[in-house]
């Protein structure tokens, strides 16, 4: 049996979200439903208490490798039979308790195979996400921390990759710290909404209620949900609304993710320097080129956002082919994607919680780039208060900085110039005096710091309902 | 000028989404805020009201193709330029006000393009949404029609395509009921948050604090958003998580709707005919084959739910690429994407409408089909009842059930013999009285009415906050 | 160490494609490019020929599970440190030369990360490609099988879901051929141009040129692509159509498939009952439904084709990504994407090839639906003969077949009684004998035979070229 | 009528893609078709000539928007109807014709909508394909020319973002020639394949054989093909292979065009100042602030490189999805999906014709970041010559080139010092003489001279082709 363990995926290799999506987590998650199920059927009497207690014996077994019965590898190559990997799981179940002399009395009552692998399922999507969220406090943390801590920390504001005005590091940031809020509460909002999925072969719960009637069911299903700790719902087996927005929220944390990681990516540049990855051992390092550090947590995190819109598009693309009562391979098609996506994003958190709580920021270069970009940066503030005094107006203003930025002139030194041609007035004294006012970039920042101290706050009121 | 009107595009040519998407309406969309601005501005004293007049002038003239002074071609070629089209309107809107005498003076005040379009973008998307909407009301109300009417209509539910148990058709019709429910929910709470842009060239309203003060820009920018009636916000050039969850609400429509045609398209056949799409003047003719009636209304709702995902995908891609203070192509990857989302979506909704407003259901066929998968159909059940009985078991049902299909044999008859070799007892008489009732697809429905009615009373209740 | 056996993908798990992707081929391929690399320096006299056969020794006994050395998962975990999976492999060669007293002096001179690991994947990519070439060859015999078999074999061709017009199964069946022949064709050539890469650490070949000179660089480049048997090339790290062609290709690959599993799946349903699938043991049983058999090749490979998309889009996206000389994120976004995509292909055609070679064709059936159709359905033919002949032309004819299909009445009478109004004249006698004819379905065939057998020859031809 | 004239598209705004593509072209491709046929029909005596010239007359009106009669709007709206234009555009010409007292007696003989549709959308391929040509053959001579000048233009090589060896800008460009040339090679390859749909109704040519023979049917496909300069083939309604290949080639040159602006993107940011676009007159410019040149074409073409991938996808999903003889949706899903990529490899090969064809390349900024990159930049190669000679060998070169980045100090100066320690040698003579060499980066080039002539040669090898 040969597999994957992430080899080609560093991005989520030796994660949380890694070990929670392993065929041997999906295996264990299936049959914990299963015992679930047989413990709700016996606590109401409606299937022996030992049957349900041996199925919950081999759950128990299953988390622990070393006392597990059943292997992922044999349920892998099972499946294919059947289509799913309940089929095989199941049989391996009834063998195990038969060589155990235990009954089976209790397994997979009125259940049908889409109910527990989409109830599995999941559960290891609320895993996964519960990881997310701790990632999203720490990162939460670290960017409200650079967030407030560069509050004031000037730098260049960059439109369409050109230098535009001056800003704050901190509003950056801010943004970045907006991003993930958004992201998580969009994530936690769909994961909460997540129902159980139970509804026996084809969405009637017939069997269940055939066999101890339609009120009993109704209490079973609820006490099953409420023993999985899963919201209870009507049968959803072809109507994936609920999944969609799973996947559309996990897609949303790679995206939120990825466009830090690509912020990080480009301030991180030797020609830049505004920004480091941490340097810690075993990260970014080439043997053969020693003086060179990769971003190397970046560039993960950047291609998990690469990645997702793939998985996202086939899961709305399979949404829609869910024909009837099962769909015929649409529902197929969702586990590989659902569980990649569940990677990637936990993987891109896991990235990010290392990149944010060790970014290193450089508050001088970040500075002298801002000093580089030149008075000019600031031209549209100029736009505003010079043209009514300039001769020439607009016009004037407009030429001067063309000219300061083609010849390396001082602008303020052609503005002066300028100034002088007009004639005497108190607004050309004005104009003249305010110039060094109008030339500093920590005088042009607009409401920046008060969308700073919003974004955390903002935070901070949420970061309460995630711990 | 050339141009296109949805002639590869049957699924939106013609409809509300269309004409609320067409370059005619984004012009009117920028000119509204433009003007929606200046007046802002004016009835704050910050700006002259005869100029806001005029902008608002040019807005209301450009509502009506005979007096609108703009053409989207002219702006559309001017936009290559600038990488948008809200500056070729700067210059055509101060071009028009010049010709006229009016002065420009509270044109555009410390806005940026991104502030407009992106808040134009999201006027179009609340149009769109409304006219969404609409048609879900009523179809929403046809399929809560269908759902009742046919609450106890029986038919086969189908399974991987294969026929699996008896359901009903209200209860397949609850299950797209749902699906319309949801996905619709979701696209209200996306737009409920979609706020409004203006932050500026970077994001700081650096331009606005400077000019008036911060509270001023603070205050302005509330009453900007209350005069659009969307909420005000920290500006998110690039935190683009808002626009996902629109989009992602707007493939949700699609592929709930999707999945509602691939049930029509298969059992609208001619070898299935329990449903018909509405026979209206018009619709899927031939006119070389006259007695061809295509599904044209499933057919475009496919199509739209095959191209949704596409779309998608891109835009959070270009979520994940928006970098710094405005994206070097992200954003303009943005645009085209969502507008054809929201005319996928429009589209979808339109063309639903007409399907299933006047959708043809054929109880007798479904009986039919119902009665042709014959007793076997209802072989869980005999699973749960039999086997006690039945000398032989669980592999003497199995057989019988089996031979039964291969040979088509009566399984009644196949039971009543094996029964005949049980030895005499009152099980087996009971077995054998109750064969009737075992064998009755009425009588193994499950829960299937009751999640019937809960599926209309969940869309009575919220189909009074779409109206 | 957890990982992934295809539990959640029965569409490739335990076929030769999983085996070839795997972790453990792809740390096999990694070494045997070394090796391969170690090797052409030896024979050139550049390196010592001891510690080649070290490193090749190293990694004949990787390619047996008992006597591998290097682990997939410490590989796995020690990836995310540099981004890839390379340099940990280094350490570990280097660790077990060291271990046995053997140099690592021939060991990746002049290479870097991306050569290594860029050829390993061709180096699989063509394994696979290899695989379902071999189950082409038995797809294609199977289909040009059925193809001759059911040249004549009468059926109702749909379009729109409606029916059309009579065709045969075999022209459906050549349909899929030249799919499956034109998708693999392309597949062949895009692995025909797949190149070596061997750039070093930027694309110059510095390292190689400045230890042995450009010519010796040149000429050890040659002699490495002779030994893994590739093209040689210029370095293409950064620019990827290569794999853009290898990908669309496996991509092609799954859709048509997916379209052959799309006809199937709807011709095996109850209602149509025109084909089925083989029906081997263990292929999709129900243990509750024992009546069901579910076409679980057909779905799984339509999950194939529902996927590949996705991934095929991310490798555009990351192609266009790809920075400079070497991209951040994008290279790395590949890997998994085409390595599923590989495994999906590669699945789809091992279920293909099961599938349908035993594919069960019922003409029986077929000329059932047919007749069923009714003769209505030759009524794109009745409107080229008889508008001439009957009064009122086209409009008499169009109202007789619609009469016909409304009221279900025979189309023939109908057509009788209308010519039985018009005068007396040899027109109308031929007309009126030749109504039998008209109405034949067989007649009216076009030239589907013709295409048959273009069809299979020209898959004869290309076939020779595949084994 | 409202439309979309391309105001959220700049990337392909006002070039000749969109005008290829437009709703008017189409039209008048689908009329061209007609008349092709009716030609076809009359030249062989088997429809009337007049009815032909008729036919041709309106298309040839149809050309030049004052002579036009058919309007697309009215096509787009009656298309919703049947599902396809064809279907009223039928009736349009019949109307047309009807109004001129003349005969439609050689319209659509034994033709079928799709077989219209699917040829007249390959028309359109082949023009913007025609138009993609001419593009690409200026951009190949642009970065001939820029490769040829810059083939010994030193520049820093960037891995994974970082600084890592010297190459030249001429290589650089020779990887964006080589992406080029591959991209338009498979463009034309699938164009070349493109093949003629004419099968009828369902693929059979029933009608056409019915009335004029198979022999007959076969000789007018034959010539149709050749009146339109396709190849003739076998119908391929539901066997979408050929489109594939075209579209995976569009996007394969987004992707390919795509690299090269990510890399200009970067090249030209304020903080490196390597490249520059064209300055001319009405691009990138901005009002507000007129400081800032916005690298407009570069965003654009990256924006096209990122909306590309999705429509790939659709195409790919819509193929899998294409049942029967024809598909119900998935050739819906296509016509967008497949035009919308038609204009945006249009308008990325517009847009790059234009920025490199103007490019401005900075060889002093380019040396300016090597030197700033310093010595460090050669550490690989020192790696290869001074470990022997220097006492500590490998560790001690790799402390001294981290010494030297951390702490700012020559890296000469360190391995000088390192040398003084080592014993008196005439290997460390040489050593010490050849520091100047070692460090020289113009002489660790490797092939690239060699691999920039060999770009070039196969580009004008190729390029003989285009024109």
């Amino acid at each position: 049996m040969t597999g994957h363990y992430g080899l080609l995926s560093p991005i989520w290799a030796d994660t949380e979200a890694a070990t929670a999506t392993s065929d041997e987590a999906v295996v264990y998650a299936l049959l914990h439903v299963e015992a679930a199920w047989a413990e709700t059927l016996a606590a109401a009497d409606l299937a022996p208490t030992a049957s349900a207690r041996a199925i919950r014996r081999l759950c128990d077994e299953q988390a622990d490798p070393d006392t597990a019965l059943i292997g992922p590898g044999v349920l892998a190559a099972g499946g294919v039979g059947g289509g799913n990997p309940v089929i095989p799981l199941l049989a391996e179940i009834r063998r195990a308790l038969a060589a155990r002399g235990e009954s089976d009395a209790a397994l997979h009552r009125g259940a049908t195979s889409q109910d527990v692998l989409d109830t599995a399922l999941n559960l290891i999507v609320r895993t996964v996400v519960a990881g997310i969220t701790a990632r999203a406090v720490r990162i939460g943390d670290a960017l409200a921390a650079h967030t407030q801590t560069h509050r004031n920390t000037l730098c260049v504001a960059r439109s369409l990759t050109r230098h535009a005005l001056p800003t704050t590091f901190g509003l950056r940031a801010a943004g970045w710290l907006d991003g993930v809020r958004e992201a998580v509460s969009a994530l936690h909002r769909a994961v909460d909404g997540l129902p159980l999925q139970w509804g026996g072969a084809v969405g009637t719960q017939a069997a269940l209620a055939d066999r101890h009637g339609p009120e009993a069911a109704a209490q079973l299903t609820d006490r099953l949900a409420g023993r999985l700790k899963m919201s209870s719902a009507r049968p959803w087996h072809t109507q994936r609304q609920p999944m969609l927005e799973v996947a559309s929220a996990l897609a949303g944390v790679c995206a939120a993710l990825g466009k830090v990681a690509g912020d990080v990516l480009f301030a991180q540049r030797p020609e830049v320097g505004e920004l480091a990855e941490p340097s810690s051992a075993g990260r970014g390092g080439s043997s053969a080129m020693p003086q060179k550090q990769n971003p190397v947590l970046s560039v993960l995190i950047r291609s998990a956002a690469q990645a997702a819109p793939g998985h996202l598009a086939t899961l709305y693309g399979a949404a829609a082919a869910a024909q009837e009562e099962r769909p015929d391979g649409a529902w197929h098609a969702e586990w590989p994607a659902l569980a990649e996506l569940l990677r990637l994003a936990g993987g891109a958190a896991a990235r990010a919680d290392e990149l944010l709580t060790g970014l290193q920021v450089f508050p001088g270069r970040m500075r002298a780039t801002l000093d580089g970009a030149g008075e000019a940066l600031l031209s549209e503030r100029l736009m505003q208060h010079l043209p009514e005094v300039l001769p020439g107006g607009r016009e004037t203003l407009q030429a001067a900085v063309r000219t300061s930025v083609s010849e390396g002139l001082s602008l303020r030194t052609l503005l002066e110039e300028e100034l002088n041609q007009a004639p005497q007035s108190s607004a050309r004294a004005t104009a003249r005096a305010s110039l060094d006012d109008l030339l500093d970039p920590a005088q042009y920042l607009g409401r920046a710091g008060e969308f700073v101290d919003a974004a955390v706050s903002d935070f901070q009121e949420i970061r309460s309902m995630w711990t």
